[in-house]
C-alpha cells in the first residue's frame, strides 16, 4: 500500500488537512436530512458515500464486497470481516481519489452524490456496540487517582500484572456531540453520616481512546496475543465522562457503575489500524524493576511494533468562552505512548478466560494521562481531586465541570517523513 | 385475571406440573430440528407454539398484536410492548388452554403443529441482551463474602445506602444447558511473589435471580420507583459462574472482570410479574438501626408488595454421582425474601443517573444466600472460602467445582391456596 507524502487527492480539501488527508481515509455512519444512515469515508472536508460509489460501479473483486457489506446501518459486519477486506477496499479507495485516479473525472461529475461536506451531515455511531469494556492502561492517571483514593497504596499490586479493566455500560455511548445531561446520584458529603441524593458537584471527563473489535473469537477459545491486532477493526477517541463524587461512593466493592455510565462519548470516525501502521513505536520499556509481562501477554512483534504514537489532546470552551468567542482552550496535552498495556495485550488477556468478543465492541484505554503537569487527562487530577482550581482564559476558573461547559478531545499522529493524520474531534457540551 | 387453584388446562401434563400449570405460562424462544427460532409458552410437558396459534387464527384484538409482536426469534420487541400486551395474551391463552375453552377440541385437532413436548426442542436466550447488569442485594452473601475478602471490614459503609452493582458481559450469556468451560486467568498462589496464568483452581457458582427489563426509559429521565414495576418483563434463574482465585487477584480497584466474564447461565423461561403476582410480599423489615432507603428508593406500594417470595435451590449432580445413578444433591435451599433491596429499587436506582435500559436488558439480583447454613449460594460460603470441603453422596468431596460436576438452580413459589408454579432448570456442567 503507498501511502507515502507524495500522495494528493482531486478532493481539493484533503490536501493537507488535519485530520482526514487521502492517507487516512477513516469511515463512519452518517446520514444527510431525513435520509437513512449509511457509511461514508472521510476526506478532507467532504464525506465520500459508499452507497453512491458502489451504484456507480467503482468498485471491483474484494473491495466490492467490502463496500457492500460496509454501506449498512451499522459497520458491524465489515468490522466481522476482517483486515483482508479492509485493506483491499482502502487500496480501492487509495487509488479511486488519487488525483492521478483515471476515475478522477467521472466521479467529479458525480457532484454532491457523491461526496458531501461534512458540516451538511449528522454523525452516529459507527456500530451496534454490544459490550463496552474499559481498561485501565494509563499508568500515571491509575498512579495519581491512586493517590487520592487510596493515598497509602496508589498502584496496587496487581497492576503490573494484569492489564485492569472492567465492564462499562454500551446503552449509554453516544456519539460526539451529543450533549451530556448531569447525573444525579448518591453523594457522601464530607464528614456526613448519610449520602444524600442529587446532581453530581464532581463533573469529570477522561481522555482516552477507543478501540473498535472486529472479528471476534469463540466463545471459550482465547485469542493469542500474536494474533491479536487480526481482531482490532480501529480507533476513535473517547470520553469517559465520571461523576466523582457518586464513584468515590458507590465504588466498593464491585467498582464503578452509576458514576460512569451515563454518558460515554466516542468520536465518529474509524480510524483504521492501516491508517495508523505509519505510527506505530516500540513498547516503551518499562520501568528498572518492573515485572515483564506474563507469558500471554508477550510477544516480539508486539514489544517492537504494538505501541502507537498518537498524541491526545483535551480543551474546554465555556459557554462565558463562547460568548466571548475565545478559543477552546487546552487542557492537556497527552500521548499513547503512556499506555503501560498494548491494545494487543488487552486483547490477549480480555479472552484469556474464553470471554467472546464480538464485532463492533469497544474497549476504551483508559484515561492516558503523561507524567507531567500539562499531560494530565482529567480534572480530578488537574485539580489534586478539587482541591486547587485551574484558570481559564476569560478570568474563569474550574474544578469541575459547569453547565455549559464543552469538553473537545482531539488526536493527531505526526511523524517525520508521513503525512499527519488526525481523529476528528470528540464533543459533549455539559447541561444542567 | 382468574388464576385460582381451580383452573385446570385440557393439556393433560399442566395439570400438578411442578413448574408449568396453567398459572404460569412462562414464556421463552425455542427451536425444533433445524426449524428457525420461535416463540413458545410452556405448559405441563408441552411448549405452546406461538406462530402456529396466530397461523391458526385463536388470537383477537391487542392480544393478537402481542402474539404477533412475540414471534420473533426473541422476545425484545414483545418486552417493549408493556404490561398491558403481555396481560392481554395472558388472559387469552389462559382462556386458551383452560379445559373448559371453547377452541379445545379445535386446538387438540392440531396435534404437535400446536404442541410439542419440551423435550424434543432445543431452547434458546429469551432476548437479545444489550446490558446486563449484576446487582449485590443479598445481604447474607455480601457479609459472607466481606468476612472472606475483608475480615477487618465485611459490609462496607455504603451497602445499606446503595443497591450496589456492577456491569457484567453479555456476550457470554449462555442458556441452560450451554457447558461452562474452566476458564484461564491470573492467579496469586498464597505466599508467591508473582502471578501466573492457569486453569482456576476455585470454580463457583451463583444462585441468582434473573430480572428481564420490558420498556426502556428515553437516556437521561430516571424511572421513578412507583413506575418501576412497568419496566420488568419477567424472571429467569442466573448462575454468575465465579472464579475465585482470579476473582481475588484482579477486583481491585475496578470490580470483578474476567472471574466472571467467561459464562452466565440463564434458565430458558421468563415467568412473568403476572404468574408471579400472588407471590408477592411486603419487604422484610430492615433491622433494628439499619438507616431508612433515600426517598427516591421509598415506596409504599413497594414496600407493601415489592418483595418476591420464590423458594430457590441448587443442587448438584458429579460424574460419579451420575455413573452411580444418584441423584442431584441439594446444596441449599433458599428465599428471595433474602434481598436487601427490591426489584423496584434496582431499576430506580439503575436509571437515577439518566442511565438508559433497554428491552432485554438483564440484571442478576447477585447470589442469594440465607442466614443459615443449608441457606448459602455459592461454595465460596459453604467451603468457608475453601477450608472446609463439603461431602456429597456417594463419598466424594469438593470445595470448589471439578470437571463434570453439573450444578442446577431451581425456584418455586408455594403459597396457601394457591397452585405452585416453578422456574424450570438453569443448568451447566463444568468442562475441563
Amino acid at each position: 500500500m503507498n501511502t507515502s507524502k507524495h500522495l494528493r487527492s482531486w478532493v481539493a480539501s484533503a490536501n493537507g488537512h488535519a485530520d482526514f488527508p487521502l492517507q487516512n481515509l477513516p469511515m463512519g455512519i452518517f446520514s444527510v436530512g431525513q435520509s437513512g444512515k449509511r457509511c461514508g469515508v472521510a476526506i478532507g472536508d467532504m464525506i465520500f458515500d459508499l452507497r453512491a460509489a458502489l451504484d456507480a460501479s467503482v468498485f471491483n473483486g474484494v473491495a466490492r464486497l467490502a463496500a457492500e457489506t460496509a454501506c449498512r446501518d451499522q459497520l458491524n459486519d465489515f468490522f466481522a470481516l476482517g483486515a483482508s477486506a479492509r485493506q483491499a477496499l482502502r487500496a480501492e479507495l487509495l487509488h479511486l481519489l488519487d488525483e492521478k485516479s483515471p476515475q478522477r473525472d467521472r466521479l467529479k461529475l458525480m457532484g454532491s452524490t457523491l461526496l458531501r461536506p461534512i458540516s451538511d451531515c449528522q454523525m452516529h455511531l459507527p456500530a451496534r456496540v454490544g459490550d463496552y469494556t474499559d481498561f485501565y492502561v494509563g499508568i500515571h492517571h491509575a498512579t495519581n487517582v491512586g493517590l487520592l483514593f487510596r493515598p497509602e497504596n496508589p498502584l496496587l499490586p496487581n497492576y503490573k500484572y494484569v492489564p485492569i479493566a472492567y465492564h462499562g455500560r454500551a446503552s449509554t455511548l453516544c456519539v460526539s456531540g451529543t450533549p451530556v445531561k448531569r447525573p444525579m446520584g448518591q453523594t457522601l458529603a464530607p464528614g456526613a453520616d448519610a449520602p444524600t441524593l442529587g446532581p453530581s458537584k464532581r463533573l469529570d471527563y477522561e481522555l482516552e481512546v477507543g478501540v473498535w473489535i472486529g472479528p471476534g473469537n469463540e466463545a471459550g477459545v482465547p485469542i493469542e496475543i500474536a494474533r491479536a491486532s487480526q481482531h482490532i477493526a480501529g480507533f476513535s477517541l473517547l470520553n469517559d465522562w465520571s461523576a466523582r463524587d457518586l464513584q468515590a461512593w458507590e465504588y466498593q466493592p464491585l467498582g464503578p457503575f452509576l458514576s460512569k455510565s451515563f454518558a460515554t462519548s466516542l468520536s465518529p470516525w474509524v480510524v483504521t489500524a492501516e491508517a495508523l501502521a505509519p505510527f506505530r513505536a516500540s513498547q516503551p520499556k518499562r520501568p528498572e524493576g518492573d515485572p515483564a509481562p506474563l507469558a500471554y501477554l508477550l510477544d516480539d512483534e508486539d514489544q517492537n511494533n504494538g505501541a502507537l504514537d498518537i498524541e491526545l489532546e483535551v480543551l474546554i470552551q465555556t459557554e462565558h468562552m463562547k460568548t466571548k468567542s475565545l478559543a477552546p482552550h487546552r487542557l492537556a496535552l497527552s500521548n499513547t505512548l503512556h499506555m503501560y498495556w498494548t491494545v494487543a495485550q488487552m486483547v490477549a488477556h480480555h479472552s484469556v478466560n474464553g470471554c467472546q468478543l464480538q464485532a463492533g465492541d469497544v474497549f476504551g484505554t483508559g484515561t492516558l494521562s503523561g507524567p507531567h503537569p500539562g499531560q494530565l487527562g482529567s480534572l480530578l487530577e488537574m485539580t489534586h481531586g478539587g482541591k486547587h482550581s485551574i484558570e481559564l482564559p476569560g478570568g474563569e476558573t474550574r474544578t469541575f465541570l459547569l453547565a455549559g461547559d464543552e469538553v473537545i478531545l482531539k488526536a493527531r499522529c505526526r511523524r517525520e517523513g508521513q503525512v499527519s493524520i488526525g481523529f476528528g474531534e470528540c464533543r459533549g457540551v455539559i447541561v444542567g
